[in-house]
């Protein structure tokens, strides 16, 4: 979405059904014209309640609210809504979200960006924060300022560094994702299936959008081409674990193109796969499209041959509700061209009513949530969680022996970087308004220091050394030097991806002689995507250096109590940081994942990259040691085939295997007892990796198909992990899409360096257990510039060269 | 530079020396210790006076004054300077450019950005725009607003059209760029060898920086190759038009690489070439670096092992001073090491001082300049000429004879785009505050026409329809459509260059649907970088397409005033309008500016593209029509050798020419009649091209060699130009660089589409009029990444791969 923009539009957008701004009243069930409705009867159905409601409406009424700013239908009580709302990380600024300018409701709770709350591998830590989100937003709600549906969470892996949004996801591991989402969900929607939602999540963008803008190819007209392999291993488990494993409300489809359609307009990819495969049918689930990705479906992607077409391909194959205006403007034309009948229209409206019946719009106070107020909002809680979600999520990436550093009142420290004295900086993008925003430079005051801060140079952008003279005067007179600094939205940013993943000469130059003052230092490289630090781990004069992401409204405080010790480092990296030139190895244009030696690509993320990762994902420092051990319920001996060997037979594995989605049931539980066997109380994330090899060549690397975090072992203690693998974490897809169990050999390995190892066997024949569906033939391809990447050409274009 | 940043810094950056933000007070002559220093005589001579003045100097004191920031020497009455002003069509925000908030000094004179103004094709009024700009920025600096150097203008020929900086330059012709900079340094700095110098202006960036940040290549660490035949053909015309024929006071080298060699470490750019060859040794003439350049040599060129040696190389290359700190920082330590001696000091501060002397900075009220102040600010002339400037480069590109069209008081006007009521955007980069910003739906109001407004789509990067729906209705109530969009400095910018030169999805959609209610609609392309408007010129129902750049403070008026015939389009496009596909043809890395089979380059420029521009260079269309025949003074008959005839002997031109540089010498005057045939009066730009089979092949499409813009010609009148070839406009450089005259046969077009035409031949044998001083060969080549383009590989780089 193009928030900014749309922002400054609302204003006009208001006016765009003669409606004004939605005032975000709820129907009136007691006195209004609806009151004997079915629509208001709180004991009937949701699905007839909605019925009951769309058929009061005229034709002209439907096609008017099939736009994300919907007027209603004054004339039966039912008043606009604005479908838009954003909470990435807390309730947020978007068109649908309005923050008073002081005094209550001036501000919410600022998390971490997800790509550091990722680092956390801690999905308990998701659920809760996700249920402070939600219960904000519905205090906001209540308000008056906010809808009650939110389009978030952004769970397209982050496949490439370069990916300017990849900030907003948990990370590059499909499984992980998966695990993540599904504990958010939970949280934002208030249960898996409860009788009130307490939000509506959606999660986006429905598939394959991870590229805004590179060298060429923008969002808006790319054709992602991705086999079926690929979407089946990678591009889309975040979302089968949305749809269909928890019963999420809303799924956004992208202004890119797969495999040549645009995914809005995809009637495989929103019919077959997601309703049909994923059983995503309850009547209050619906697809909204980006913002305004059916304008898009016309003019880049040339789909259709006329607008009316475009918008009726979109209703058709399954996307009942426009972020836009298309939607209001083509539909009555389309219609009168008899492009679409009026039940495929009924269908959109109903889906769109009924989320909102189940969010309990008609219900007044019936709704317990309608209780939540100003007083829910920013609480001591929500503090504290908002710090927490910080400390997990920082990742210690090197460090020589200096941290934890205990910093007396006498000693000064000097703060550089762009990073030094950061604010919103630290939330990333979609934000709202956070109630403080402690900096690094904050943290180091209320240390009792005499702190020096220089925020020199100013990011990546900029290699002016005009304040630089001022900087070393005073790190003659510090006893640590502190430099943050790193990326940030200057450069990765919704609408432009990256094109360097190193440090900037400026950047490095300040670093290296900040380092030969030979002073204890530590370097906090910041940002959501990575930039490679060989530079600084190589640096035998940089003690430490820590990844602190995006890390929200407490971000400074979080950090700093991490050198000083107050806070133990448990978090691991959730996303491979990979050598600078790995980005002219591969073309942000290769949907692949897997290494190609034609095309000379090394494989995306630590599943199949065959270079050397200057840090690896999953790694992260602690300030003790850990050990583990598979415990005794989990020996070879005691579980897998009846024989009470390490062998499993797959037959009976899926014979025994009763559920409709056959990869959901339990392989087996493992437990891992893990020690810290060091002398500083620690958090400890086990994450659990497959390898081996078994089924087609090439085997990846690992996998990660369970983790656990662990909660403040203290010195000496053991506690212990249990670790869940499935059927679907055994399997593997093939070249089609379907999830196969091989046979061969399997190995589980407990950490990155593994602190533990164990081995067992799959036998017979392999056998399916995910029978993907598989997309028509494609006859058509949308017409792009740069498909290939680097030595492509540009591809023909009728409208471009030709007329509009 | 990084202009907003640096902006930012400035508060620091004066304490940086610790004098705190310089007060631009003037030396104190009078009473001041200086008072009996022969720097105080105003009767000596500048290089003496600058000589007497530094010889005070300790060499701390020395060292302290070679930064942008200069401290001066208080214990001697010399104030502090700061060096850092920009003024590239006006007065402009910049360090040492100080508006007041509000009343006197709070406003300046904005003129259209120069790729607009190199549209008119108009050296007298390029001089009469600088000598408004001068004495604005006089007044400034008469109420201690502004120093007395500027870093203006920037004349690297607009190469590819992706650059995001192209817009502050006349264009893609190096032969208009050196005619036009050098009417424009007589209006800065008062004459071309006055007594006081009014400003004195910087030629920028010598050489070979046309690139801010493409597919992974950033300017700070590019190392563009070119060719020492392109070097001289293409990249430095300009720059020996700067240096060696207008005797312009300052240089600024780049921040990118030449040939392997940071151009601000390059003693073979900086010295033979510009110094030596170009006989710029005035000792008032000073070469500052980038801001931050100096830095840049060091990380990331890697040019110095050490960063003293790194800011020793700048100085002993003929850099005299640094914008940025490296050389108060890294030369003391230099000068310790031996690495340069005081004499190579003294050099680079009396250049500085004596150019201050040539401004009259020690002479008080001797100088004439010193008594302009507000009032000769935004005079009405001033305004009258930047509307005036305006009108002469907006270019008609499209005219199916709805234009011009009268405008009255009862039609409605609905004006829709991103442009539509532009204010900052009008300016382009690098502005000051205008006294007014008016907008085409300002100047459209002006009309007395009903106007509605509708700003959608908001430029190339917003998709988003949700004002759309606004805008039929009023469309349907209009009886003319002015689409006005493109691009602004939200996709071409300093730092970002282009990734399509296409019109938007979105923009074409918009295009298109307005197009299809058949109403009478004008399209204006907006910008400064051409996108491909092939679409809208394709378009039946579009009657009209005008381009109009970044036309200033009285834009919008300029505009409209065209469009209803109050003034009649005489501008020409100053850069080729190529096909969208053409940047897929050509990586922007690629230097070279000749076709390239083994690349697959189609060339660069109308001079060498090898397929059909959308628009080419010099198109643009007038209300009339003209015709031109050469008058018979240059009938071929009259002119030429001695026999009389259209044949010259090249060894006879040579022989008569006695100019210590050949190439200066006049060929001849052609004398070409311009008839306005039709009904409108009109200005008319009359453009020689030179073209013809002599020297070596490949031969140029053609080249520009001579233009006149001549004013107001009535129905029916006729009007002479007098077009002056030198043998330098006869000559082609050769592959080391040399101008060589060839014998073969000549021909000299007027205009695009030939109006009239007149064959000569040269014959004898070749000769070399400018021999190019050769490079060293190449010793070393800085690491980049992405040489080469496309296909290439990222290159070691030991720093990046290594360690700080």
């Amino acid at each position: 979405m193009s928030l900014l923009l749309s922002l400054a539009l609302l204003g006009l957008a208001g006016h765009s059904v003669g409606q004004g701004i939605p005032d975000r009243g709820f129907p009136d069930c007691q006195d209004g014209p609806l009151k004997n409705n079915t629509v208001c009867d709180t004991t009937a159905d949701p699905l007839e309640r909605a019925r009951a409601l769309i058929s009061l409406f005229t034709v002209e009424e439907k096609l008017n609210n099939t736009g994300s700013v919907s007027p209603g239908v004054p004339r039966l009580g039912v008043p606009p809504y604005q479908w838009w709302q954003e909470a990435l990380h807390g309730v947020a600024s978007s068109p649908g979200v309005n923050f008073s300018t002081n005094g209550d409701f001036s501000y919410a709770t600022s998390f971490p960006q997800p790509i550091l709350m990722g680092a956390a591998f801690d999905d308990e830590l998701i659920r809760e924060v996700a249920s402070i989100v939600s219960t904000e937003a519905r205090a906001f709600n209540n308000d008056g300022r906010a809808g009650l549906d939110f389009w978030t969470p952004n769970i397209n892996p982050f496949r490439d560094p370069r990916w300017g949004r990849g900030q907003e996801t948990p990370g590059e591991d499909p499984f992980h994702i998966s695990s993540y989402v599904h504990a958010l969900i939970d949280g934002l929607q208030g249960g898996y299936d409860p009788k009130y939602k307490k939000i509506v999540a959606t999660c986006k963008h429905f598939a394959g959008y991870d590229m805004e803008s590179w060298n060429g190819n923008y969002r808006y007209q790319w054709d992602a081409h991705i086999s079926q392999q690929d979407l089946k291993d990678y591009y889309t488990p975040g979302f089968q674990s949305c749809a269909r494993d928890s019963n999420v409300g809303a799924i956004m489809c992208t202004y890119n193109a797969l495999n040549g359609v645009p995914t809005c307009a995809d009637p495989w990819l929103l019919g077959d796969l997601l309703r049909d495969h994923w059983g995503w049918t309850n009547e209050q689930q619906w697809v909204t499209s980006d913002c305004d990705s059916l304008q898009n479906i016309y003019l880049p992607h040339e789909f259709a041959s006329t607008r009316p077409e475009a918008a009726a391909k979109a209703l058709l194959a399954g996307t009942d509700l426009d972020c836009g205006t298309y939607y209001q403007h083509h539909l009555p034309k389309a219609y009168a061209q008899g492009l679409f009948n009026e039940s495929v229209l009924d269908q959109a409206l109903i889906r769109q009513y009924s989320s909102l019946i189940r969010l309990g719009y008609f219900d007044g106070d019936a709704v317990p949530y309608r209780s939540l107020g100003w007083s829910d909002v920013n609480t001591g809680n929500a503090q504290q969680l908002a710090y927490k979600a910080a400390v997990e999520g920082i990742t210690l990436l090197k460090n020589d022996g200096l941290l934890p550093l205990q910093v007396s009142s006498n000693m000064s420290i000097a703060v550089i970087g762009g990073w030094g004295n950061a604010t919103e900086q630290m939330q990333g993008n979609y934000y709202g308004v956070a109630p403080y925003l402690h900096s690094p430079y904050y943290a180091a005051q209320q240390l009792g220091a005499t702190v020096y801060l220089h925020t020199v140079p100013g990011g990546q952008g900029d290699p002016t050394t005009n304040s630089w003279l001022t900087v070393w005067g005073d790190v003659e007179k510090s006893d640590l030097i502190i430099y943050a600094d790193g990326i940030d939205n200057s450069v990765e940013l919704e609408g432009m991806d990256r094109n360097s993943v190193a440090w900037t000469g400026a950047q490095l130059d300040m670093i290296g002689e900040l380092a030969s003052y030979g002073k204890p230092m530590v370097v906090l490289q910041m940002g959501g995507g990575q930039i490679d630090s060989a530079p600084i781990a190589n640096n035998e004069n940089i003690s430490a250096l820590i990844w602190g992401g995006y890390p929200g409204q407490d971000g400074g405080v979080a950090l700093l109590d991490i050198i000083t010790g107050k806070a133990a480092p448990a978090g691991r990296l959730p996303l491979t940081q990979y050598p600078a030139e790995y980005i002219a190895q591969v073309p942000m244009t290769d949907m692949s994942i897997r290494p190609d030696e034609s095309t000379g690509s090394p494989g995306r993320t630590y599943q199949w990259y065959t270079g050397t990762p200057t840090y690896e994902f999953g790694h992260g420092l602690h300030y003790t040691n850990f050990s583990a051990s598979f415990s005794s319920g989990s020996s070879p001996s005691s579980y897998g085939s009846s024989s009470g060997s390490s062998s499993h037979s797959i037959q009976d594995l899926v014979g025994n295997c009763h559920e409709h989605y056959q990869d959901k049931c339990l392989f087996r539980t493992f437990d891992v007892d893990i020690q810290n066997t060091g002398s500083i109380a620690s958090d400890y994330s086990a994450l659990a990796f497959l390898t081996g090899t078994h089924g087609p060549k090439p085997y990846p690397n690992k996998r990660l198909v369970a983790y656990r975090r662990l909660h403040d072992l203290t010195a000496g203690s053991t506690s212990t992990a249990h670790l869940n693998l499935t059927l679907g974490s055994l399997s593997r897809a093939d070249n089609k899409g379907n999830s196969v169990l091989y046979p061969g050999d399997y190995a589980l390995l407990i950490d990155t360096q593994p602190l533990a190892m164990l081995n067992f066997t799959l036998t017979g024949q392999e056998a399916i257990i995910d029978l993907w569906p598989q997309p028509p033939e494609p006859t058509y391809q949308t017409s792009d510039y740069f498909v290939g990447g680097y030595g492509s050409t540009y591809g023909e274009d009728v409208l471009i060269n030709g007329t509009v």
